[in-house]
């Protein structure tokens, strides 16, 4: 049966971190992704480029927007390969800097594929985004560094463990909250470039948020209508829904009103039960959530006011 | 190109009303469909499918579900061919409330599918929701008789009178909103069995809709999250949504918050710009709104409470 | 952040194995499955759930299709709860085949939702699928007992040990293709029920197929057009194709052709690379294969000459 | 109901040509798209962004691809604004072909959006492509001039001239169809830029496409697998598949396997009669080839051996 022989031999090998565009085929060494964002003018394509191809780069892709059609903010993401990369780099930021960026008044960031984010992952009791997360990253297929697991409940550690990714349980009950996420600042500050709240089901404060360092992406269960407060599935159950979907989101001080990274839907209908629908709205929300950080590791997202951007 | 001479041939002709079930391939000539309702409880499949085999009628097929897995509500549709149907119909239903009916404590209501739905459909300048009614009527794959087009602005009246339908202008002003109302309801008293707003931006009022005799069908855009109040579209593309969709429902006295009939959502992206959003929306719209006349049109939709079951 | 403390306490239990039909929230005790096909004439509806009604059994489901509008083979399912129905059940297979069956001259197969299907995957290299199983498996949402997993590499021991499921080497080479063959006939004539081939990429020989004694279940990538032969993913990339996709079947001796229980797609672009292809068509199979392998364990599947009907 | 004031006011006007890019809120006019191709070598995108900003073009978008990691072609696409555009076409073409062009070995195309494509829309009976595509047309949302209709058949006739456009019958039997082509032709050569094929059901000749001086795109039903052949519709309802798609595509010497613009899918189960599968597929198909033709005549596409790139 099925006996794509090419296909098994040429199985799911560790692809380069812009696998899904041009030139992505080789790995991540001295692959550089610059991002920009200035106010729109003629010019700053053409500058951007020719500083690149000045420097000895060769792009692999280039991608902008314009927040409008006139006079609006210029958003460019560049992925260029420069021999050399890494040791060019600090260089390369200042020449950047003092010429390209200070003509446009331009706001930028450079980052090297072959150094991935270091993230944490914040879970509570149930497996399914955690696991693809773990799951997509040892098969090679997202690409960053798990540097922990952190839960307020021990349920995971099992699970978990034999990917190798350190489980670290920090109890919060009511009476040591404030315990608790000074133990969980502890362990992120300065530790991680990225925290994904994978179900993860309590309040993020604004101390936590202020203080960790880190942007967070969270995954949070969508309808059509919103169902707001507790049990939303089996309201959206009783409404007749006949879409469930998630929402992945960058965590702003408005709780579940961060800019939105990626949304779908699954259709059902009046003959799923409620067990039904958190069980598909879960296939959803670890898909869209696998989405979302892979974006953010591949550096293709950016902000602009409360909303995404994604090359 | 495409030589499939045979499709050709067999082009799309008149499907049944049915089309999507078992047996529908014929014509709707004796075609009868039997929804029920009752308190669950053993043997209520058993007495209504003996019922209709003792009257002589084949079963077409038959759809049933309970809200509860024990002690809730049974809804049941049974689709049934029996020869001279219009004649036996009166007995029929005499002879099925006296026993079965009123055995189960059951409502019901029988239906013939050779008497199409009289349906008025309501608009006021966008046209993409009624040409897609009436474009699908006249391809004989949606079954209903459109008795009038009603319209609070002139601009259809030439897209519309093609079709052989009645385009009837009632001005609704801020000053003459209640004479315009009137109007409309003298229009569509008795004549007609349902009422579709097809991107009619008018407020329909509690006195319109008690008076009107018939259910209304509405379409409505969709985001997740929802944007309540004026310029949706704008400010979803503000949010930076990745999804735009439509929600057909019933009106009740809650404004859009009716039962949902059907739901859908197309993938948008930051590069769309928000007349692109609007325009992709517009073709979920009519997509939506089709599919849920359509099933109100074949009687295969049965509300209960704030939801629908549609079979 | 998500704070639905409902639903985290509500958590995903172990649903009954026919969630998704009315009537579903209790568990498998005393659950049957009744499937029937006989030439279609009036009155099995009535006949069977009237015997049903009789046996003391409520009817929970009921699904039926037949193959024509007038003169085809009817279908069905019904599923109902019977008190003690394990005890009754050789009674209820003996009475109903000497009555309701032999009249209609019925085929029919009665199943308790109490015994889930003992099944055998097998596996080369790939992952995705055989994890997507076992993570279903264990988090209650897929009801079959995994007898073993049988690969004809060693590499996965490691990744399925762990959900408790004994894995078993059969090393097939050129020349020991026969012994494996026979080795691999003995773990599982008489052990199961079902065998899922979860990217297995050996060829499935007739010998094997006839003696195996249980249905198999294979996932196959699928393409608009098809690619047959080595290589299908890169050929894909080559004509540019924009979908890509994944069907489940059942194995017949027709390699590759037999009745198709499940299909879906995936939207790819001209950016995504030969090895993005194979990742997105990755995520399609194993959702794919998942959802077939839990409508045949849920007795859901019927087949019919070269198709299924799936209820 | 949905009184969406502002959006009503809003309504669908004229959406610029390039809608769904950045910066296309603005109409058409001093709107130019250059489309290059050459070996992919360092410092084409700077050469052509520089040459812009010389000549005193804003650039509004730029998409580009390589076929290959290193040594493949690029391709790229870039919608830039110049004041005067129409008046300096022939200049800048000179000028981009006597430096840019030719120091990198490049092809290339410069359109005007202000002057849209010259459309032949070439059809049968069937009715459901052709309107979409001249609604879309007459609402604004495709951007092109539909020079003629033209049909070997009178039938759609009254539904097509209320649309304003000329509906011409070149009546194809099996005795003149030599005949009728060159009548065909003969409304063709030098009048349109492009021909699309809404359901002909006639076989395209080499000679037809050879002589005709426009690209063809034509729509193609599309199953997994492919039924090839008379009756495609009754043979996947034999075959009991789950999705139903369409393809479109550029027309070449292999029928029906040029390359792929766009595809998509509808899900459909065993309750779907064939009438049902074509009603279906017909929804798909009007889709699919809209986009197409809406990609083509905003100069989106650029084709690649057998393959499609649509910026």
């Amino acid at each position: 049966m099925s006996v794509d022989v090419t296909e098994t031999d040429a199985k799911v090998t560790r692809p380069a971190p812009d696998a899904g565009f041009p030139q992505s085929a080789s790995p991540t060494q001295d692959l550089g992704r610059l991002l920009i964002r200035c106010p729109d003018r003629p010019g700053v394509v053409s500058a951007v480029s020719t500083f690149l191809t000045g420097a000895g780069a060769n792009i692999v892709s280039l991608d902008q927007y314009s927040t409008e059609p006139v006079g609006g903010m210029f958003l460019q993401r560049t992925a260029f390969r420069l021999p050399g990369l890494s040791a060019a780099c600090a260089e390369f930021e200042r020449e950047f800097g003092e010429t390209v960026a200070a003509d446009f008044g331009m706001d930028f960031r450079l980052t090297e594929a072959s150094k991935p984010k270091r993230v944490a992952i914040m879970v509570s009791k149930t497996d399914h985004c955690v696991l693809d997360l773990l799951w997509r990253n040892r098969r090679g297929e997202l690409d960053m560094t798990v540097a922990m697991v952190i839960s307020n409940h021990p349920d995971l550690a099992d699970e978990i463990r034999p990917f190798g990714v350190p489980f670290i349980h920090t109890p919060a009950t009511r009476d040591n909250r404030a315990e608790a996420e000074q133990r969980q600042l502890e362990l992120l500050k300065g530790n991680v470039d990225l925290v994904v709240l994978a179900r993860y089901m309590q309040i993020i404060t604004p101390t936590f948020l202020s203080e960790v360092g880190a942007p967070l992406i969270n995954i949070h269960h969508s309808f059509l209508p919103a169902f707001i407060g507790a049990a939303p599935y089996r309201r959206a159950k009783e409404r007749g829904v006949k879409l469930v979907g998630a929402t992945a989101h960058y965590v702003t001080e408005d709780l579940d009103e961060g800019p939105i990274i990626d949304q779908d839907v699954v259709r059902v209908s009046h003959q799923h039960t409620t067990a039904d629908l958190v069980r598909l709205g879960a296939d959803v929300e670890r898909a869209v959530l696998s989405r979302a950080v892979r974006w953010h590791c591949d550096d293709r997202i950016v902000r602009h006011e409360n909303q995404t951007i994604v090359f």
